[in-house]
């Protein structure tokens, strides 16, 4: 890694914690990633990005700053950013997916938090995450309590603007967040100081556009039996979308995918074609949580796809083209959005209706259906899931997990078992 | 008790289970209430209503329903009672307090669940409570995590409305929160066949009016030093307001105030005047969970004002009586409900004003902030709401517990320090 110490100290940064946290990732990456075989060339980018992590994007976010450019962190799909590029800013998501940073979060968050919340929080206090220390907003979200009441901690230490997300999916809730948009929309002109006009936005629902259309690409390769790319390895890109720059994304993983094409024409698979095909549905995989993956695919079987919102919720639906006014756009976007089906809405019958219709996409043969600890949403939505999948008869199982690897060795015998299973 | 068999049996209730909680209750209620010294005569009205608990307020129910009448169950303080009794119908509250239901509530909901929730339930699928039973209808409202997604669960068992409440309190949150109670009013409206009328809407808004200045009047007496009242008995009497008859529920509570009135004048008071004067702030405590205010008292201090919605957040705030027209009542319903200061917003900037306003009006020595386990939006708010306290300078504790008995004592331990600590 090229030495960017000195960019981490001007950003304030914790250089001795930091530096336990650089110590320890490599070894994790190599074993989860680096020691897979026949993986598509096509992941030299995305392991350069991960060696890089804390290095080449956040000095490319440095120079967009020095040059007046404002950083905008989020946390949830819902916010839009397609809003963020077009006033010349950037958007970055903050959702932190290490242990390393959740003892950091416990400090002022009650220990039955959720690790994606407490290791965010954490690694804002901690002082030991450059994008945490980059941003110059927070974007926040009325999604889940945790969250919720999350913003009000961390405004103490940096700027945060909360988005009230409606919890229902009536007509009257899609106006709503029409308007919660435009405001956002204002917010984001005040923070920096350009106005949002019609065609930089619509230059920028496109870009966004490019982006879901590059990773609805890679995982409709996925669709594919034997499966040509690892579920790890498709966990990574969309986790990396998250905070790549969106163009350079889209066309290094639409390369990746013409690789996946030959693979698929010439019948070549990371998995013998009779694996056990698997879908994990359920709370979100921030970078660098890679833990169930691991597990389930050293046990031998592909995760084909990924019912989370580091899966098909990130990317599935398209915004409207064809407005030419902010109105119409918002709106477009606000319809968009509001098509994700997140736990947080009440009922949430579409995410049963897509955890369906995805097996039969998939072809899966097994759906494990994991949550993040104490993430009461998705927790007790599970029952509706179970009940769902057993009616339709698809094999099912739930776990609950954290960030720690405590409970590694249960899961894998879990799931193991689970496989068994599916394999009679 | 008398003989209610029949009754609970026209419920479709499960008589032998319910048995094991007949048994149980006034052991319990003994313990904790009758055991106290000195209590004010007008308790023996709170008294018998809890002896005949699952009698004769059911009977009255079940009396209201044979001559067609409908009875709405709810949940949250935010639902409005005024609109429900205006369409001649009775609001019942049906949060659950004990334990007993609380395995109920275990098969269908994650174990991580507040013990509110699962007790709610619980009750509801086990079949031991008549209350739940008798509801037409149950009034949801998406607050928590928990409840958002209990309600889905229980809507397989029972018909479920739910009122969508805004997470934040800008301008336009409260125009959302009318909008949501007009709609509300057309839910009752087709419930019961009725019409609301402005007329009737004004009668039940004093209606409810009254029940509240008796609450008011009531916890005004506890402003005194001695305290003619123990906090126990105040609890109860809130508790039972959740679900008796409000004009006959006002009339008694302001006789037991003419007897309170007498006791201050005479300088009489159940807790020597020196006595620690403890505030317990945090989640409500449904009926019969006494169990906090059981321990504080018996360690010799009294609690002296609730800042929980089995307190202050009951009834305080009233709505204004001027408007005329449905438009302007409902409006006025509105803006006082959202005056409720719930940690389910955010930010929710108004409960530490309220909890710092409250130690001045009762003389507030020591403040426990107890949440129920698993409560993410209290237990994450008690950062905030100790941080403020200390900076005030008022000795705080923060507590989280469940409806078991397993922790008491350790929590009688830990309140007597803190005692000790106040008397210092
Ligand atoms: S799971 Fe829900 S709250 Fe979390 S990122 Fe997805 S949409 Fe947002
Ligand atoms: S996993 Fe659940 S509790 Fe955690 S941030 Fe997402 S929705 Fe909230
Ligand atoms: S604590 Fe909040 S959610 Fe619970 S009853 Fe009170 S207002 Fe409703
Ligand atoms: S105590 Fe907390 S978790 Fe339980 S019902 Fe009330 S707000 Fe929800």
């Amino acid at each position: 890694m090229a030495d960017y110490r000195n960019m981490w100290d001007d950003l304030g940064m914790d250089l001795e914690k930091h530096d336990l946290l650089c110590e320890a990732l490599p070894d994790a990456f190599h074993e989860v990633y680096i020691s897979q075989q026949d993986r598509p060339e096509g992941m030299d980018y995305y392991d350069f990005v991960v060696a890089e992590i804390h290095g080449v994007r956040p000095a490319e976010l440095v120079e967009h700053r020095k040059k007046g450019g404002k950083v905008f962190g989020t946390f949830c799909v819902y916010v839009p950013d397609e809003i963020i590029f077009a006033a010349g800013a950037i958007a970055t998501g903050l959702c932190g997916g290490s242990q390393f940073w959740v003892p950091g979060g416990e400090k002022v968050l009650p220990a039955n938090t959720c690790p994606l919340i407490k290791a965010s929080v954490g690694a804002r206090l901690d002082k030991t995450c450059p994008f945490f220390r980059l941003a110059d907003i927070y974007i926040g979200e009325t999604t889940c309590d945790g969250k919720k009441k999350a913003w009000e901690i961390l405004s103490e230490d940096v700027p945060v603007y909360v988005m009230d997300l409606p919890q229902m999916k009536r007509e009257k809730d899609i106006a709503a967040w029409t308007e919660e948009i435009k405001l956002f929309l204002n917010k984001v002109e005040e923070v920096t100081g350009t106005k949002v006009t019609p065609e930089a936005l619509a230059e920028n629902i496109k870009l966004i556009a490019r982006k879901r259309k590059a990773l609805e690409r890679l995982y409709n390769t996925r669709k594919n039996s034997p499966v040509p790319i690892s579920g790890r390895d498709a966990l990574l890109i969309t986790q990396i979308a998250f905070y790549d720059d969106p163009e350079r994304f889209s066309s290094k993983t639409n390369e990746l995918c013409d690789e996946l094409d030959k693979r698929i024409a010439e019948g070549n698979g990371v998995f013998p074609a009779d694996a056990p095909r698997i879908m994990i549905t359920g709370t979100p995989m921030a970078i660098p949580n890679w833990k169930l993956h691991h597990i389930v695919e050293t046990c031998g079987a592909p995760v084909v796809v990924e019912e989370t919102c580091t899966g098909v919720r990130y990317f599935e639906n398209s915004v409207d083209e064809t407005g030419t006014t902010l109105d119409e756009q918002i709106q477009a976007l606000a319809k968009r959005y509001m098509k994700v089906n997140c736990a947080c809405f009440t009922p949430n019958e579409g995410r049963v209706d897509d955890i369906l219709r995805l097996v039969k996409e998939y072809k899966v043969d097994g759906v494990i259906d994991c949550n993040l600890q104490f993430c009461g949403l998705y927790s007790t939505e599970s029952y509706l899931v179970q009940q769902a999948l057993k009616k339709a008869g698809i094999p099912v199982m739930h776990l609950e997990t954290d960030y720690s690897e405590q409970d590694s060795e249960q899961i894998r015998t879990r799931v193991q078992a689970f496989l068994e299973m599916l394999g009679d």
